[in-house]
Protein backbone atom coordinates (compact mmCIF):
# COMPACT_ATOMS: atom_id res chain seq x y z
CA UNK A 1 0.00 0.00 0.00
CA UNK A 2 0.99 3.61 -0.87
CA UNK A 3 2.85 5.66 2.28
CA UNK A 4 0.36 8.28 3.97
CA UNK A 5 2.04 11.35 3.21
CA UNK A 6 0.64 12.64 6.47
CA UNK A 7 3.59 10.55 8.10
CA UNK A 8 6.62 11.76 5.77
CA UNK A 9 9.39 13.63 6.68
CA UNK A 10 11.31 15.99 4.00
CA UNK A 11 14.97 16.90 4.49
CA UNK A 12 15.75 20.82 3.67
CA UNK A 13 19.82 21.15 5.43
CA UNK A 14 21.81 18.35 5.80
CA UNK A 15 24.91 18.99 7.94
CA UNK A 16 28.38 16.42 8.84
CA UNK A 17 27.81 16.27 12.33
CA UNK A 18 31.00 13.99 12.72
CA UNK A 19 33.16 11.70 10.65
CA UNK A 20 35.20 8.94 12.79
CA UNK A 21 37.39 6.41 12.02
CA UNK A 22 34.56 3.98 12.02
CA UNK A 23 31.07 5.87 12.19
CA UNK A 24 30.00 8.73 9.92
CA UNK A 25 27.13 10.70 11.47
CA UNK A 26 24.71 13.80 9.82
CA UNK A 27 22.44 16.20 11.37
CA UNK A 28 19.33 16.90 9.02
CA UNK A 29 17.07 19.93 9.49
CA UNK A 30 13.21 18.05 8.29
CA UNK A 31 9.83 19.46 7.47
CA UNK A 32 7.42 17.01 9.45
CA UNK A 33 3.89 16.70 8.57
CA UNK A 34 2.55 19.50 9.91
CA UNK A 35 4.68 22.12 8.42
CA UNK A 36 7.09 22.18 11.55
CA UNK A 37 10.76 21.63 12.05
CA UNK A 38 13.06 19.28 13.83
CA UNK A 39 16.32 18.14 13.38
CA UNK A 40 17.30 14.07 12.75
CA UNK A 41 20.71 13.10 13.99
CA UNK A 42 21.51 9.59 12.36
CA UNK A 43 24.73 7.20 11.29
CA UNK A 44 25.63 6.25 7.85
CA UNK A 45 25.96 3.06 7.25
CA UNK A 46 27.29 1.36 4.28
CA UNK A 47 25.34 -2.31 5.30
CA UNK A 48 25.96 -5.65 6.25
CA UNK A 49 25.14 -9.29 5.82
CA UNK A 50 23.90 -12.07 7.90
CA UNK A 51 24.90 -15.83 7.30
CA UNK A 52 22.59 -18.63 8.80
CA UNK A 53 25.12 -21.49 8.00
CA UNK A 54 23.56 -24.98 8.39
CA UNK A 55 26.33 -27.70 8.47
CA UNK A 56 24.65 -31.01 7.68
CA UNK A 57 25.06 -33.38 11.05
CA UNK A 58 26.06 -37.19 10.84
CA UNK A 59 22.33 -37.94 12.00
CA UNK A 60 20.97 -36.17 9.40
CA UNK A 61 20.05 -32.82 11.04
CA UNK A 62 21.18 -29.74 10.68
CA UNK A 63 23.58 -27.67 13.13
CA UNK A 64 23.91 -24.02 12.95
CA UNK A 65 27.54 -22.43 12.79
CA UNK A 66 27.31 -19.47 15.47
CA UNK A 67 30.21 -17.27 16.73
CA UNK A 68 31.42 -16.03 20.11
CA UNK A 69 32.91 -12.51 19.85
CA UNK A 70 33.29 -9.19 22.45
CA UNK A 71 31.12 -6.38 21.26
CA UNK A 72 33.06 -3.46 22.71
CA UNK A 73 29.64 -1.20 23.33
CA UNK A 74 27.75 -3.80 25.14
CA UNK A 75 30.86 -4.78 27.20
CA UNK A 76 29.93 -8.95 26.76
CA UNK A 77 30.53 -12.12 24.59
CA UNK A 78 28.18 -12.05 22.33
CA UNK A 79 26.59 -15.39 20.65
CA UNK A 80 25.68 -13.91 17.26
CA UNK A 81 25.63 -15.51 13.62
CA UNK A 82 28.34 -14.55 11.11
CA UNK A 83 27.95 -11.09 9.48
CA UNK A 84 30.03 -8.36 8.49
CA UNK A 85 30.09 -4.68 6.63
CA UNK A 86 29.62 -4.69 2.85
CA UNK A 87 33.14 -3.23 1.23
CA UNK A 88 32.69 -0.37 -0.91
CA UNK A 89 30.51 -1.20 -4.09
CA UNK A 90 30.45 -4.54 -2.82
CA UNK A 91 26.75 -6.30 -3.54
CA UNK A 92 25.39 -8.48 -0.68
CA UNK A 93 25.97 -12.34 -1.62
CA UNK A 94 29.98 -11.59 -2.43
CA UNK A 95 29.91 -10.12 0.54
CA UNK A 96 28.11 -12.60 2.52
CA UNK A 97 30.20 -15.52 1.00
CA UNK A 98 33.56 -13.78 1.95
CA UNK A 99 32.07 -13.32 5.12
CA UNK A 100 31.70 -16.42 6.15
CA UNK A 101 34.61 -17.83 4.87
CA UNK A 102 36.86 -14.81 6.57
CA UNK A 103 34.91 -15.43 10.01
CA UNK A 104 34.98 -19.42 9.84
CA UNK A 105 36.21 -20.77 6.94
CA UNK A 106 33.54 -22.53 5.62
CA UNK A 107 32.80 -22.27 1.85
CA UNK A 108 28.73 -22.83 0.75
CA UNK A 109 27.90 -25.01 -2.28
CA UNK A 110 24.27 -23.39 -1.63
CA UNK A 111 23.10 -20.55 -0.86
CA UNK A 112 19.59 -18.55 -0.64
CA UNK A 113 18.64 -14.95 0.08
CA UNK A 114 15.78 -14.96 2.82
CA UNK A 115 14.97 -11.09 3.64
CA UNK A 116 16.56 -7.94 5.07
CA UNK A 117 15.61 -5.77 8.22
CA UNK A 118 16.36 -2.38 9.18
CA UNK A 119 18.79 -3.00 12.24
CA UNK A 120 18.20 0.94 14.07
CA UNK A 121 15.38 2.69 12.77
CA UNK A 122 16.07 5.38 14.51
CA UNK A 123 19.09 6.49 14.47
CA UNK A 124 21.17 4.25 11.41
CA UNK A 125 20.93 3.78 7.83
CA UNK A 126 22.09 0.05 8.20
CA UNK A 127 20.05 -2.36 6.00
CA UNK A 128 21.25 -6.21 7.19
CA UNK A 129 20.92 -8.56 3.60
CA UNK A 130 20.05 -12.05 5.51
CA UNK A 131 20.98 -15.60 3.52
CA UNK A 132 21.17 -18.91 4.59
CA UNK A 133 24.13 -21.11 3.44
CA UNK A 134 24.53 -25.06 3.33
CA UNK A 135 26.64 -27.57 1.94
CA UNK A 136 29.47 -26.28 4.01
CA UNK A 137 33.12 -27.08 3.54
CA UNK A 138 35.59 -26.41 6.11
CA UNK A 139 38.89 -24.63 5.33
CA UNK A 140 41.31 -21.89 6.78
CA UNK A 141 39.85 -18.30 7.86
CA UNK A 142 41.30 -15.55 7.41
CA UNK A 143 39.99 -13.01 10.27
CA UNK A 144 40.65 -9.48 10.16
CA UNK A 145 43.68 -7.38 12.12
CA UNK A 146 42.55 -7.06 15.64
CA UNK A 147 39.42 -9.85 15.24
CA UNK A 148 38.74 -12.25 17.63
CA UNK A 149 36.46 -14.49 17.55
CA UNK A 150 35.31 -18.27 18.39
CA UNK A 151 33.38 -20.70 16.16
CA UNK A 152 31.05 -23.23 17.47
CA UNK A 153 28.14 -25.34 16.34
CA UNK A 154 24.72 -25.98 18.13
CA UNK A 155 21.50 -27.26 17.29
CA UNK A 156 18.67 -25.21 15.98
CA UNK A 157 16.63 -26.28 19.17
CA UNK A 158 19.82 -24.81 21.31
CA UNK A 159 19.81 -21.92 19.78
CA UNK A 160 16.21 -21.16 20.08
CA UNK A 161 16.63 -22.51 23.79
CA UNK A 162 19.48 -19.88 24.06
CA UNK A 163 16.96 -17.28 22.53
CA UNK A 164 13.95 -17.77 25.06
CA UNK A 165 16.35 -17.83 28.50
CA UNK A 166 18.47 -14.75 27.11
CA UNK A 167 21.94 -16.22 26.26
CA UNK A 168 21.53 -14.77 22.77
CA UNK A 169 20.29 -11.02 22.52
CA UNK A 170 21.81 -9.96 19.30
CA UNK A 171 18.77 -8.47 17.49
CA UNK A 172 20.35 -9.58 13.84
CA UNK A 173 20.68 -13.12 15.47
CA UNK A 174 16.89 -13.20 17.16
CA UNK A 175 15.34 -12.24 13.84
CA UNK A 176 17.36 -14.79 11.99
CA UNK A 177 16.26 -17.18 14.38
CA UNK A 178 12.58 -16.46 13.31
CA UNK A 179 13.66 -16.96 9.70
CA UNK A 180 15.53 -20.56 11.17
CA UNK A 181 12.78 -21.64 12.63
CA UNK A 182 10.12 -21.12 9.86
CA UNK A 183 12.69 -22.11 7.05
CA UNK A 184 13.24 -25.82 9.05
CA UNK A 185 9.40 -26.23 9.84
CA UNK A 186 8.74 -25.81 6.29
CA UNK A 187 6.82 -22.45 6.34
CA UNK A 188 9.03 -20.21 5.15
CA UNK A 189 10.36 -21.96 1.91
CA UNK A 190 14.05 -20.62 0.25
CA UNK A 191 14.78 -20.46 -3.34
CA UNK A 192 18.31 -22.03 -3.18
CA UNK A 193 20.70 -21.52 -5.72
CA UNK A 194 23.96 -23.20 -6.09
CA UNK A 195 26.96 -20.72 -5.31
CA UNK A 196 28.98 -20.20 -8.81
CA UNK A 197 32.21 -20.33 -6.90
CA UNK A 198 31.74 -24.24 -6.11
CA UNK A 199 31.43 -24.15 -10.57
CA UNK A 200 35.12 -23.25 -11.08
CA UNK A 201 37.90 -25.30 -10.26
CA UNK B 1 29.63 -20.33 31.36
CA UNK B 2 32.31 -17.83 31.68
CA UNK B 3 33.12 -15.99 28.52
CA UNK B 4 36.69 -16.88 27.45
CA UNK B 5 39.27 -14.26 28.44
CA UNK B 6 41.52 -14.60 24.63
CA UNK B 7 38.32 -12.47 23.45
CA UNK B 8 38.11 -9.62 25.65
CA UNK B 9 39.00 -6.22 25.34
CA UNK B 10 39.94 -3.58 28.08
CA UNK B 11 39.44 0.44 28.09
CA UNK B 12 42.24 2.48 28.22
CA UNK B 13 41.26 5.69 26.72
CA UNK B 14 38.27 7.64 26.73
CA UNK B 15 37.59 10.49 24.77
CA UNK B 16 33.97 11.67 23.56
CA UNK B 17 33.49 11.89 20.04
CA UNK B 18 30.61 14.32 19.78
CA UNK B 19 27.05 15.17 21.61
CA UNK B 20 24.31 15.65 19.41
CA UNK B 21 20.65 16.61 20.79
CA UNK B 22 20.00 12.78 20.20
CA UNK B 23 23.30 10.82 19.61
CA UNK B 24 26.45 10.47 21.91
CA UNK B 25 29.44 8.94 20.85
CA UNK B 26 32.44 8.02 22.16
CA UNK B 27 35.73 6.73 20.72
CA UNK B 28 38.11 4.53 23.10
CA UNK B 29 41.27 3.42 22.99
CA UNK B 30 41.42 -0.34 24.07
CA UNK B 31 43.68 -3.16 24.61
CA UNK B 32 42.87 -6.01 22.67
CA UNK B 33 43.38 -9.46 23.54
CA UNK B 34 47.15 -10.53 21.84
CA UNK B 35 48.26 -7.18 23.67
CA UNK B 36 47.55 -4.44 20.81
CA UNK B 37 45.44 -1.67 20.36
CA UNK B 38 42.33 -0.55 18.80
CA UNK B 39 39.54 2.40 18.64
CA UNK B 40 36.07 1.64 19.35
CA UNK B 41 33.61 4.09 18.28
CA UNK B 42 30.22 3.68 19.49
CA UNK B 43 26.73 5.21 20.88
CA UNK B 44 25.83 5.53 24.26
CA UNK B 45 22.16 4.85 24.25
CA UNK B 46 20.10 5.08 27.82
CA UNK B 47 18.01 1.94 26.61
CA UNK B 48 14.23 1.28 25.59
CA UNK B 49 11.20 -0.56 25.50
CA UNK B 50 9.45 -2.52 23.05
CA UNK B 51 5.92 -3.84 23.53
CA UNK B 52 3.77 -6.44 21.85
CA UNK B 53 0.19 -5.75 22.88
CA UNK B 54 -2.36 -8.39 22.57
CA UNK B 55 -6.10 -7.22 21.73
CA UNK B 56 -8.57 -9.57 22.69
CA UNK B 57 -10.98 -9.89 19.48
CA UNK B 58 -14.58 -10.62 19.12
CA UNK B 59 -13.38 -14.01 17.81
CA UNK B 60 -11.71 -15.02 20.81
CA UNK B 61 -8.07 -14.85 18.74
CA UNK B 62 -5.81 -11.94 19.32
CA UNK B 63 -4.86 -9.33 17.36
CA UNK B 64 -1.33 -7.20 17.62
CA UNK B 65 -1.28 -3.55 18.02
CA UNK B 66 0.96 -2.15 15.50
CA UNK B 67 2.25 1.20 14.33
CA UNK B 68 3.08 2.62 11.21
CA UNK B 69 5.81 5.16 11.49
CA UNK B 70 8.07 6.90 9.08
CA UNK B 71 11.78 6.73 9.71
CA UNK B 72 13.89 9.42 8.83
CA UNK B 73 17.55 7.44 8.78
CA UNK B 74 15.99 4.49 6.57
CA UNK B 75 13.37 6.78 4.36
CA UNK B 76 10.27 5.13 4.85
CA UNK B 77 7.09 4.13 6.51
CA UNK B 78 8.07 1.28 8.58
CA UNK B 79 5.74 -1.23 10.19
CA UNK B 80 6.72 -2.07 13.89
CA UNK B 81 5.68 -2.58 17.23
CA UNK B 82 5.34 0.47 20.00
CA UNK B 83 8.46 1.51 21.07
CA UNK B 84 10.29 4.34 23.17
CA UNK B 85 13.35 4.83 25.15
CA UNK B 86 13.92 4.88 28.64
CA UNK B 87 13.53 8.58 30.50
CA UNK B 88 16.57 9.09 33.21
CA UNK B 89 16.20 7.23 35.80
CA UNK B 90 12.98 5.43 34.77
CA UNK B 91 12.43 1.42 35.08
CA UNK B 92 11.25 -0.50 31.58
CA UNK B 93 7.95 -1.54 32.94
CA UNK B 94 6.73 1.75 34.09
CA UNK B 95 8.39 2.95 30.49
CA UNK B 96 6.54 0.50 28.92
CA UNK B 97 3.17 1.46 30.29
CA UNK B 98 3.98 5.05 29.29
CA UNK B 99 4.74 4.64 25.92
CA UNK B 100 1.88 2.16 25.07
CA UNK B 101 -0.46 4.67 26.60
CA UNK B 102 1.01 7.90 24.55
CA UNK B 103 1.29 6.22 21.42
CA UNK B 104 -1.79 3.82 21.07
CA UNK B 105 -3.76 5.29 23.99
CA UNK B 106 -4.07 1.68 25.22
CA UNK B 107 -3.88 0.64 28.57
CA UNK B 108 -3.17 -2.99 29.13
CA UNK B 109 -4.19 -4.56 32.54
CA UNK B 110 -1.74 -7.73 32.35
CA UNK B 111 1.81 -7.30 31.65
CA UNK B 112 4.96 -10.22 31.20
CA UNK B 113 8.65 -9.40 30.47
CA UNK B 114 9.66 -11.60 27.53
CA UNK B 115 13.43 -10.81 27.60
CA UNK B 116 15.56 -8.44 26.09
CA UNK B 117 18.10 -7.68 23.08
CA UNK B 118 20.77 -5.44 21.95
CA UNK B 119 20.23 -3.46 18.98
CA UNK B 120 23.50 -2.66 17.23
CA UNK B 121 26.23 -4.45 19.04
CA UNK B 122 28.54 -3.24 16.99
CA UNK B 123 28.14 0.39 17.60
CA UNK B 124 25.72 1.15 20.24
CA UNK B 125 25.06 0.31 23.92
CA UNK B 126 21.10 0.25 23.28
CA UNK B 127 19.62 -2.46 24.82
CA UNK B 128 15.79 -2.82 24.44
CA UNK B 129 13.22 -4.53 27.03
CA UNK B 130 10.51 -6.75 25.60
CA UNK B 131 7.25 -6.82 26.80
CA UNK B 132 3.89 -8.31 26.52
CA UNK B 133 0.44 -6.71 26.99
CA UNK B 134 -3.07 -7.71 27.54
CA UNK B 135 -6.06 -6.94 28.49
CA UNK B 136 -6.22 -3.45 26.33
CA UNK B 137 -8.59 -0.51 27.05
CA UNK B 138 -8.56 2.23 24.77
CA UNK B 139 -8.10 5.58 25.55
CA UNK B 140 -6.55 8.72 24.51
CA UNK B 141 -3.36 8.47 22.75
CA UNK B 142 -0.51 11.42 23.92
CA UNK B 143 1.72 11.95 21.01
CA UNK B 144 5.34 14.19 21.77
CA UNK B 145 5.17 17.34 19.68
CA UNK B 146 7.07 15.95 16.56
CA UNK B 147 5.59 12.38 16.38
CA UNK B 148 3.63 11.56 13.51
CA UNK B 149 2.20 7.84 13.39
CA UNK B 150 -0.60 5.29 12.65
CA UNK B 151 -1.96 2.73 14.93
CA UNK B 152 -3.52 -0.26 13.63
CA UNK B 153 -4.13 -3.94 14.17
CA UNK B 154 -3.32 -7.61 12.16
CA UNK B 155 -3.57 -11.30 12.80
CA UNK B 156 -0.42 -12.99 14.00
CA UNK B 157 -0.38 -14.39 11.15
CA UNK B 158 -0.29 -11.12 9.15
CA UNK B 159 2.44 -10.10 11.08
CA UNK B 160 4.07 -13.21 10.44
CA UNK B 161 3.27 -12.83 6.88
CA UNK B 162 4.68 -9.44 6.13
CA UNK B 163 8.12 -10.32 8.56
CA UNK B 164 8.12 -13.35 5.55
CA UNK B 165 7.65 -11.43 2.57
CA UNK B 166 9.29 -7.99 3.76
CA UNK B 167 6.67 -5.68 4.51
CA UNK B 168 8.06 -5.93 8.27
CA UNK B 169 12.10 -5.48 8.10
CA UNK B 170 12.70 -3.93 11.56
CA UNK B 171 14.69 -5.81 13.46
CA UNK B 172 13.43 -5.01 17.07
CA UNK B 173 9.53 -6.12 15.46
CA UNK B 174 11.05 -9.23 13.99
CA UNK B 175 12.48 -10.25 17.00
CA UNK B 176 9.36 -9.86 18.50
CA UNK B 177 7.92 -11.74 16.37
CA UNK B 178 10.15 -14.87 17.14
CA UNK B 179 8.73 -14.19 20.94
CA UNK B 180 4.89 -13.73 19.81
CA UNK B 181 4.77 -16.98 17.83
CA UNK B 182 6.44 -18.87 20.35
CA UNK B 183 4.32 -17.12 22.75
CA UNK B 184 1.50 -18.38 20.94
CA UNK B 185 2.12 -21.64 20.16
CA UNK B 186 2.73 -22.56 24.03
CA UNK B 187 6.73 -23.52 23.20
CA UNK B 188 7.41 -19.72 25.43
CA UNK B 189 5.18 -19.45 28.17
CA UNK B 190 4.87 -15.97 30.01
CA UNK B 191 4.80 -14.78 33.29
CA UNK B 192 2.10 -12.32 33.26
CA UNK B 193 1.45 -10.35 36.01
CA UNK B 194 -1.08 -7.95 37.19
CA UNK B 195 -0.70 -4.50 36.34
CA UNK B 196 -0.38 -2.57 39.42
CA UNK B 197 -1.93 0.71 37.52
CA UNK B 198 -5.03 -1.13 37.43
CA UNK B 199 -5.44 -1.59 41.08
CA UNK B 200 -6.13 2.24 41.84
CA UNK B 201 -9.12 3.91 41.27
Amino acid sequence: MPDNPSLIERCEVRERLFEGHFLQAWRDTVRLPDGSQATREYLVHPGAVVIVPLLEGSDGHYRVVLERQFRYPVGQVMIELPAGKLDAGEDPLPCARRELLEETGYSAAQWARAGQMHLAIAYSTEVIHIYFARGLTAGQRQLDAGEFLEVFTATPEELMTWCRQGQVTDAKTLACALWLHNVLSGAWPLDWQVSPSTDTP
